[in-house]
């Protein structure tokens, strides 16, 4: 990274990991990076002397439900519980057993027997769909089986109360590190119990006055984890980042019957073995009990947060684990009184996820990690270039909506072995410092407004896509690349639901932005069936809004139409029915506004099979495969940009880019703060006068850079470089 | 072609096409080719002196409902009618015009005005499926306008009643060959009404009594032409070769609701735009109307072809056309007593789609057709590829189930220019011949047993997934491939629908083969809910059956599953719902039976994605981009095999082969009658102590060729050659 000049080194707003034994190194580096507060960590503590030093607040981490094995062993009634599914079997005669842990973990998963299987489970014909009589079916409790009495060849599964008696990413990171016997296996337990409501609190309370020196308690996080469950092998078996399988219980039932005058059942939670993940478009009974524990959470991390604030310390919290029910996006979040948010930034999305949350404090934890799997001898090319492609993508969105604070993770004394990249994030810290300083209270320029469509809305702000947290999904990454895009153009990002748009509310943008496969949370899937839906949508465009529609906007089959919004996009998927109707537009343009900047093959990910122009008023830009994969086409005053799929590269974000600006008719605004090579992105600051050009690429970039009039200048970055230009008056 | 020993040359089973002003060289070809037909075509007269020729028959064509303009045009009442449906329009304020000719042929469509529209017509509301009450819109019959009162931002189309006054057929040939205005336009007209029901018997006779020199009459075809609308500028609009939609008329709809009971509605004809088309699943309504359509039909048949038969001559029909109504797999056709069939030979598929048909004589019409878009100078190797390519797929299926007849068409004299080409006809009629005196009355041996299950069952025996005949789809070429491979392949295939699965017929077989894209009237849809279809199918399996599916077998999203046999398969497509589910299967066997053969790169056409194993139970056999493109799985004492996609190649024939033999555990009797290179097939005729090997490529190949008892020998044939050899007993 390059810096303009040397300007007096800057401190602050860094956190670093502490460790034992590694006192003088410590404060070396902490010196060095102008660290201003220090951590620990799953698995580490801090000693004393570090907690000590002037001017170096303290971060100390706080497990509210788990960590207590001497309370939760006495009280494994209270142990947090799932809803889980057995393996789906075929009946091949008259009487079938389903060995209902098959597939599950022993050591994470124990069946409750201590609530009648009767009145508790299910089992069903997955085959009509039907729930059966519980005549029909027992359960073998030595044996952990099912006795079903079956009808051949009809397929049956035993939805089943379980104990989760292992708390899972300890498990994981008790599996991974061969922790080994003399590692407690923390015991989840769940506060809808008495016993434990009532203990988290004591157990808080005592541990704020044997940490005297704490300045900020960084809760891990508060009382349910996210669904992670692993396999008989102790492999990861079922994940999703925002699932709230392990947030049920029997009072749970019950308190949600008496306060919503239903009765929630198995299916329920099971969802056909979806497990109502991220992708299901969510029932009513689903978003009934999602308001249910958001608000029992949001009431009870409220008292913790409070006793924090008695002890004058202040609460943060971190943003995964044992975060279910404390969504910052949901309606309670406001109501806990966090000081901060932290979370772990792997790109531009991840970042935003932090920092577009309303909290006063947001604080990201780069990557790598300080741990052995990266930190090995020889391993220097790949710590510093894991690091620069970590520090250049969360960079492009930390210039829209900044991070107060950056950190790291895990074991300094390993990190410490590499001096180049000390160096490194010595200068990123400056670098971070500088562009803190400047844009902090600065409201970047912003091209248009940009609303995400889907059924979730502001809930799952920047999360949409998300399976587990930061990992590559094959069905996801079309679409993410449009996320990352997005975290770091000079766009304002909105994240709207299908409710929104039936209250009008979140219509006053510029591009609605639909995206995802058929029938998913994310394309929308029968909400696209509501005339409510569809005709304000028509009528936003109609009147002159732009709408782009990726992979299967819109999608449901109904009415003669795949993509019920194809008469927007004049595209349609052709699925079967209308092969026998001729397709005629099969011509792409030669040249288009969109791809006017394209120089390499395009890339539309995953693509979208067989999606065809509707008439010859449909504008194709690319076609292959004897398919559309990019094309506009106007709507009365509006315009609609269809494209197949969008994966993250620089050429994708600049065609997005200009897809916007072309649907929002800005195209004249293109020219304004602009870059012409696309690895270049350019952010404007109005009431500071100055506008940033970086460089996100590793190469030396030479381009013509334009200003707010559209007046071009020729500029050269090196890779990675950045650099602060004084916004002149036009002429 | 080889010839072993050229033996005494042999004579008939070959019809040529005659024409004016060639009488000597007509008699030159006739003999040479051993000819013992002569026809004309549409557009062509035989002069008499070629009717007058001693053992030689003639074929006369005769329209049935087109080509008596005469009687047409004093009967316009009574022309050829379709409910036909407007384009979709979006509405932008509270009263919408919508011009429902708009992209229709004014010289093929005429609104029907004689019928009120009010009564006849529909105006629907695409966004709420709702049918408008009629005072919500008029019609202005000078512009062809509905002016409808609208919700604004709601889709809508008018479904109306129209005439087609240009016979669809005539017209494609009258515009292609530019006819000018000096030939009539065929005006097609209706037998429903009184005036054409009498009319086409009147004609018919009189025209028999005109033509006494003519042997065959060949009907092109009965009454109702397959649906075929053309757009604006006269191109082709919409064409399905199974299609209905040129039956309707209200004198139809009254006598359905008195034979049915209930009254149909547009929307059973306009299906919203998909036009009941091949590849919907047929609703009961369709069902019903095909049935009636029909039972008429069949009868009216029956009157004509009892009249040909009173003069003393034979009566054959063409396989399309006007030959909606007349499917020849259907219920009634066999009451219409025809004494033959004749249809155009494109491949092997179409080969069986006609020599499959119970009647007494099929004969096939080969390719290319002596018409100047091919014969023209220098073009004589493309016509001789085209001739050979022809011949080699056909005589794959003529192997397994024999044309009593074979012929060309076109104009003898554009032929007659190429002599190389005439050599070559000669030589394949000789090879016919020889083959057909060999197997007629000899059934091949079967290595197995396949039933292709699909919505159309037998009714639509050969003829899944055709849009247009013989025309390539992008969504059809995959699964088409899979018939292909069978039509020439040593297995006896029926076809049978999820009816018959219900009453347990078709199921005497080793093999069920689903294939088809989801939600199709192919793959089936909602017959996979069906309790009854699913158990039969898993207990056929599991029995001992084998199953094959292909594509998106079974599939309709339901109960946590979208591959509803996935049970059986051993796989499911993830559509998103299921990726919180981590997915471990992805390593393909380094070797299995199905893929012993492949020696060039897997081509599974389209394929299907996303599709993954679900336990490691499932033999994966071939795994790309993260996906499973060949497996099989044990299901009870049966197994199943998944393909992603095959279109047709010597490659995927030998797959599919071996994927038969291993899902029915054949794999013992591969090697009988078999041929290790996969570009050779060979077809045993037990009752004749005899066995064929066909080379079906143009190359050269030596290989090692098995005996009825597993014993080798090496052989080689030239390209497209063919061997026959003695069985020897076994040891």
């Amino acid at each position: 990274m390059e810096q303009q000049t040397k300007p007096q080194k800057t401190r602050g707003h860094l956190t670093l990991p502490g460790e034992e034994n590694f006192y003088q190194e410590t404060l070396e580096i902490l010196d060095r990076l102008g660290a201003d507060a220090i951590r620990d960590s799953d698995g580490t503590e801090l000693p004393e002397n570090v907690k000590d030093l002037d001017g170096v607040m303290v971060y100390g981490k706080y497990f509210t439900a788990r960590g207590h094995n001497a309370f939760a062993s006495q009280h494994l009634f209270e142990a947090s519980r799932y809803y889980l599914s057995s393996d789906f079997v075929t009946a091949s005669g008259e009487e079938t057993e389903i060995a209902f842990m098959s597939g599950y973990f022993a050591q994470q998963i124990r069946p409750d027997y201590d609530h009648d299987p009767q009145k508790w489970w299910e089992v069903r014909d997955r085959t009509t769909g039907e729930v059966l009589d519980t005549a029909l079916w027992k359960i073998d409790r030595n044996q952990n089986i099912a006795i079903i009495q079956t009808v051949p060849f009809h397929v049956y599964s035993v939805s089943f109360l379980a104990y989760g008696i292992w708390d899972p990413v300890q498990m994981y990171n008790y599996l991974t590190n061969d922790w080994g016997e003399d590692v407690e296996k923390h015991i989840p337990f769940d506060i809808r119990y008495p016993e434990s409501e009532k203990y988290v609190e004591e157990a808080l309370e005592a541990w704020l006055k044997a940490n005297p020196k704490v300045d900020f308690v960084r809760f891990t996080t508060f009382f349910y984890q996210f669904s992670l469950v692993f396999d008989q092998e102790g492999k990861e078996k079922y994940v999703d980042w925002y699932g709230y399988t392990n947030t049920v219980s029997p009072k749970a039932l019950e308190d949600f019957e008496r306060a919503y005058g239903y009765r929630l059942t198995p299916e329920d939670f099971v969802d056909e073995g979806y497990y109502n993940c991220n992708f299901r478009v969510p029932s009513q009974a689903f978003r009934d009990y999602q308001d249910f524990t958001a608000r029992f959470v949001a009431q009870h991390a409220k008292r913790l947060v409070d006793l924090v604030h008695q002890y004058n310390k202040k609460a943060i919290m971190f943003l995964g684990d044992h975060w279910i029910g404390v969504e910052p996006w949901g309606p309670y979040f406001a109501e806990i009184g966090l000081d901060g948010v932290v979370g772990s930034v792997g790109d531009g999305v991840t970042l935003r996820l932090i920092s577009s949350i309303e909290a006063p404090m947001h604080e990201g934890r780069f990557l790598p990690y300080f741990f052995p799997d990266t930190f090995f001898e020889g391993n220097d090319e790949a710590i510093l270039a894991e690091a620069k492609d970590n520090w250049t993508k969360a960079r492009r969105a930390l210039m829209r909506e900044p991070l107060d604070r950056i950190g790291y993770g895990g074991y300094l004394s390993l990190a410490y072995k590499f001096p180049d990249f000390i160096q490194y994030i010595e200068d990123l810290a400056e670098e971070y410092r500088d562009i803190l300083a400047r844009i902090e209270h600065a409201k970047p320029r912003q091209m248009a407004k940009v609303a995400v469509l889907n059924a979730w809305g502001k809930l799952r702000s920047w999360g949409s896509h998300i399976v587990a947290h930061g990992k590559w999904y094959k069905l996801c990454y079309s679409y993410l690349g449009v996320l990352e895009a997005l975290a770091g153009m000079d766009v304002e990002v909105s994240f709207i639901s299908f409710d929104d748009v039936r209250a009008d509310l979140g219509l006053d943008c510029d591009v609605i932005i639909n995206m995802g496969d058929a029938y998913t949370a994310f394309s929308g899937a029968e909400n696209f069936l509501d005339p409510e839906v569809v005709t304000r949508l028509r009528q936003f465009v109609h009147q002159g809004g732009g709408f782009i529609g990726i992979g299967e906007p819109s999608a449901i089959q109904a009415q003669g139409r795949f993509f019920q919004l194809a008469d927007v996009l004049g595209v349609d998927k052709e699925v079967g029915f209308s092969q026998s109707t001729d397709k005629y537009f099969d011509q792409a343009l030669d040249q288009h506004f969109i791809t006017a900047d394209v120089h390499e093959a395009l890339d539309f990910g995953e693509t979208t099979a067989n999606v065809y122009a509707l008439s010859a008023e449909t504008e194709i830009i690319a076609y292959a495969n004897q398919e559309v994969h990019l094309a506009s086409h106007d709507f009365g005053q509006g315009r609609a940009v269809y494209i197949t799929g969008l994966p993250y590269s620089a050429q994708n974000t600049r065609l997005l880019k200009r897809a916007i600006a072309y649907a929002s008719h800005k195209e004249v605004e293109l020219n304004r703060y602009f870059a012409q090579d696309d690895r270049l992105e350019v952010n404007a600051y109005p009431t500071r006068g100055e506008y940033c050009v970086i460089n996100n690429s590793a190469d030396q970039v030479t381009s013509l850079v334009y200003d707010g009039q559209g007046r071009a200048q020729k500029l050269t970055l090196p890779g990675a470089g950045l650099v602060w230009l004084k916004d002149v008056e036009g002429r």
